[in-house]
């Protein structure tokens, strides 16, 4: 994760969208120094993701306020079970409660949905990748989600690896002249990845000396032919067209990696209340 | 909308983030000057929001972009169709690609999920309605799409418009404090909607003169109760548990307004896709 | 009120304006860890307002000073009364003076004039207003001032209030149709105000189902005339040719509210000094 | 004046402040792009000051916006005088309209008080002088418009100059003690300014050297004695309770410099309209 | 490099620190509207660097500004030639010059540096690779200026590129521990460079796998024996205590890179002037 | 030096370009709480400068890290002595361990270049000066540095000091010219330079009232000749062309002040190394 002030940032601006000039409700019911307490309650199973970003959003209104976690980053949980305890200024938990509630409902959400993923090919050598298909500014903290829910990240950005599409394919001429370019450019801790739509494109590719190998919307025979073509030469990473039914069935044909984008552009957002008053333990 | 140079500012974050220092499989394998052709394709069925964002992602990279809109804001298109065209700077077409994307598949989600409900009450009075349960940084733009689908934007953000929920009520004391209190305070081109769980609570927020009143959870029951209760004496929204599947029943009860958290946090992303190359008109 | 992160980031820059580089007087004759006391003394009658920004501004540059106020906001104070006193650092004390004061005379400013015009109305219904006419950057303390001398705060921008004027009148053909395009567009949550001229614009206003009517730079004749043919319908608001001399006149014909740019736009500022050294009490 | 990009910044943030997410009242009536004209007309006296800021906030709504200027710079106008005439987006002008009127409305009132004072002391030899007494984010802006007015200005803020205050003076043990560190301290472009409030401070500033001496709130006869103690050594500056009506007695007894704090806090906005239709000329 | 957006953040800071308020003397002096023509000239020989950020600057102040370039980026210059021509607003030219030289005589210092390590290595295989040694904010510009002097890039930043230190080394415990941690963490298109300081730390990096070595600070005597042993399994980095004098017998030795810090670190400035007046060809 | 807050944005600036998302090694292969200590050490002689910015560094990544410095502001010290100790969370010292070592070894640098100067002058009266020849970004960092070696400050940028150079004389028609129209534009604080060619523009200066005057380029002779023609009347800088060799012979004229450029923008960065493990005191 990058530094805590980036995301600082992040919430600030997230609260700033939310607030306005003043949470005209809460300032009109709610006295300025209430204390109260809240706890925030999974209401479906869902696995958790991002619970300091949800802390630090209160913390931004109210510095003060004290936070309690209930479970660890990563683990599964049931409707009903407590994540998070707050006790602080009831002002600011009134008015943060949405905002960290959007954090953190979109971050469960993504850490379920790739833990559904990673529980499919359990057993396999084969690793579930995220994208770059994430949401706008928050691809920080998705990221994250994704290994919380225990899958990989791919490359963060378009500066940390190189990978090269079918339109870069197309702009050089050729794969073996696109590896050529990119190897002569990219600083020497950069691996090359290339895309390959079948099996001539493979042979090209490896011919190229690329250093790992995408198989772009191949269905499971030409994914097969491809595992069985490269013989562990370079590793393969399979993309496109992935879901929860076939996930399994492609990690079984050894390929190293499948990306899938839904992990972060397509994940429900968790289901998960702030309720106020006190807890037994908080 | 708020004014174009917020919006920019936030294409020059997402560019930022995704980019960081460079493209380097672009840099390195695409001229500094060539001139590329590229459309945006639909892959499956959707409602078209934020042609403009996506525009101005690549304005932001190359100001002497091309763009030809090929339909418009809201519409319904089919797999195959080109949404828009683009023509400028190659590399700057490929770095940008994935950002406008990003930003384009989520509102056009956004658009189709909302579209979906507001086919499923058609006939009825009722509106739908976005909530604030968006994702953080993009709630200008997702309430924008929700409205390209057909929706009704609930209050932007806490500023401008009062709503009084079971927190503030607790905070209170009572509904008739709570109502009061917010009168008092909040300035007199707010109205003042009251949440209400059961039919005291609305009794009691009726009593109170709440301008609007919100259903929460109630079931389809308690829904036709209430609205037989209130008899048109001030619009009722519905909020809570409500899919598709049960939405027109909800609209049924003549209530005026549904809300529907998920048309924000929980709707799919589109597919849809930018291929290199020229098309017959563009 | 805003988040206090969002007052830091305006003082940070104020002081940023004032400081640019370096208090060079202060650098060079004041030893570095010099501890000083100060206080914060009226010289003129007036309404205290502004004392939280005024203590930020000095622990933004010393985060340790000590600050003790002696009178709460929005009390009347008079010459020679002590509003705050400092203990810290001499030279953030030295440094920071002007930009706090150049805060705090300006609210206080406002603060008092505030409260000549509600001084002026006491005993009607009638209730101040102030209007969008603020400094640029400082509305939200401005409008903070407003209600610490006992006024209402209007909306606070373009986003939380409808208000339709002459100019969007003329666009529109005719209050009906502005009206009525407003009352599509906008949320639920947000009423309807019209600006009116005369006696058949405000005939035209109500029958449009406007929520609240602006009468605008109405004699008294015409706002007494008015306020009978509403007859309590509506609410209304008187604007324009407000002065501490009419205003009551304003206020007995039995408007809601009666707004006062004056308020914000041409307060002078309040006069009050810091003088170093300590006090019995401080 | 600084660059034109930090104006700019300034103005997003005036219109961010005022319009939030959108300006609901013109987006509801306005069609998106219809074209419209304005005039901005003087409804009293004044100097006119910051059409450059007026005519770019509405620019950075509708970059096509084309503007008239109908007077120059630090002009006097009267009553029904044109300003300035806009055609452009009709959604633009009249969204931009407060902001533009805020900014001018303040700095012609600034310019129109500068303008009393220089035309009070005119035939004599002083100066008239702005202060640091500005408004937080708008001095830069203000102090042009003393200018436009007539006026000269004192140092920009605590980097562009040195002034030795009686805090500085009680900080350093002696007048002579704080020179001299100032001395060795400052760059040396930079002139040193001693305030005193006696003749015997004056004396000390004189004897250790103070470039410039200012009188802090002396009345006429210690302000004559004053000058002809100095007798031309250095130049002097009076500050503290000057007013229109006894600005030229003080410029009488050739002090060299008046400087005035309500030039820029306590001006009142000057009275200007913004009036949509067509002119003759525009 | 970067979008040309965010190396225009960079200059406007840059011009907002060294402006200020307003370039006094040029206001003063050169009338508002006057056009004038400058040179760039070098001053002495150096490698042509940073002409686009050169150009960049002046046009912040003056978009009209014409530029016009004589020479290319990379390539060596001699005292006297002309590299760039500007035509625009004199003031602008003048309020720029000082802040487009500081950064082009950098970038030029740097790339001339470069060039001259790049120079004493021709011949070799040996690649000449910068550091993170950089000036704090200008690291993407110095870094691209050392590809125009002929160098390569070594990674970007901490985020692009593992690279295991000693320090590393000691809190994992062992360079195996080390490197295995990292292959588990980081992504797969990023290759693990190990840091070693004699042969018994090489041989555990070769045997945990790492895909780059990079030598620390030996001499040429144990870079020999490197190589030799690492013969040609692994790439080396030769980095520490490199010098003109004897990088090239480093080079001989067959590492394949050479990382200097010194050429971002310590480059002197390269002198070039902006003269005013018309050129022939301008 | 200017408030904390401007710094640590300085500071979060570059944190942020050197992580990026993140410092992929260190969250490899360090534990997150694990705890360590550091000490710098210096590598070559060297005057200390900027340790304030360099436990900054660490303190924004580690609000809680223990710093301890062992030798004061402006020292001088050997190889081998140790400047500060760290003790903090390890991560957080790994990580921000490469840019507080590029802030500090830049601004030790300056501080061991310039005291070269100053000790080569010691004796004679003359001071040595920066320029505004500094890192875009660094500049109020580097001109601290330039006095903490012992030199002096020159004017901060363009807006606190006037300084008329040939190009303003050319573009004002002469040097009186240029002067009055300085005189009268610049706040009274301000004092005048003008740089001089040669004795007739010195004369020119001398006669239109400048009040410093820079010698430009002038050889050894030339200097003498201009002392002896000032004569004392005005203070004398000379510039251009300034090195170690001849420095002091520039000062044996007894010109007042000496401008040296490469101060800032050549001071070659000063060896200093972070060790990681315990001290005996630390």
């Amino acid at each position: 994760m990058e530094p805590g002030f980036i995301a600082r940032q992040l919430i600030k601006r997230a609260l700033t969208e939310d607030i306005g000039r003043e949470d005209v409700t809460t300032s009109a019911i709610v006295c300025e120094n209430e204390i109260g307490c809240a706890r925030a309650v999974a209401k479906s199973p869902l696995v958790v993701a991002g619970l300091f970003i949800f802390e630090e959003v209160f913390l931004c209104l109210d510095p003060a306020m004290k936070t309690t976690r209930y479970v660890a980053e990563g683990k599964q949980v049931q409707p009903g079970d407590i994540l998070l305890t707050l006790k602080g200024n009831l002002r600011s938990i009134l008015t943060a409660e949405r905002v960290a509630l959007n954090f953190l409902q979109r971050l469960c959400g993504i850490a379920t949905l790739t833990r559904a993923y990673v529980d499919a090919v359990a057993g396999t050598e084969a690793k579930i990748l995220d994208t770059r298909k994430t949401t706008p500014g928050l691809r920080s903290l998705e990221k994250y989600a994704v290994t919380a829910g225990g899958g990989c990240n791919h490359r963060f950005g378009l500066a940390d690896g190189v990978l090269i599409k079918d339109n870069h394919i197309w702009a050089a001429g050729s794969i073996a002249a696109a590896v050529k370019r990119a190897r002569s450019h990219a600083h020497h801790l950069l691996k090359i990845q290339v895309e390959v739509k079948n099996m001539a494109e493979l042979a090209e590719a490896l011919a190229a000396g690329a250093d790992v190998i995408m198989l772009d919307n191949m269905n499971l025979c030409q994914i097969k032919e491809a595992v069985a073509i490269v013989a562990g030469r370079v590793p393969l990473e399979a993309s496109g067209n992935v879901t929860l039914a076939n996930v399994r069935e492609i990690a079984a044909t050894r390929v190293n990696f499948i990306s899938v984008g839904a992990l972060t552009h397509s994940a429900p957002a968790a289901d998960i209340s702030l309720l106020l008053g006190a807890t037994e333990r908080g």
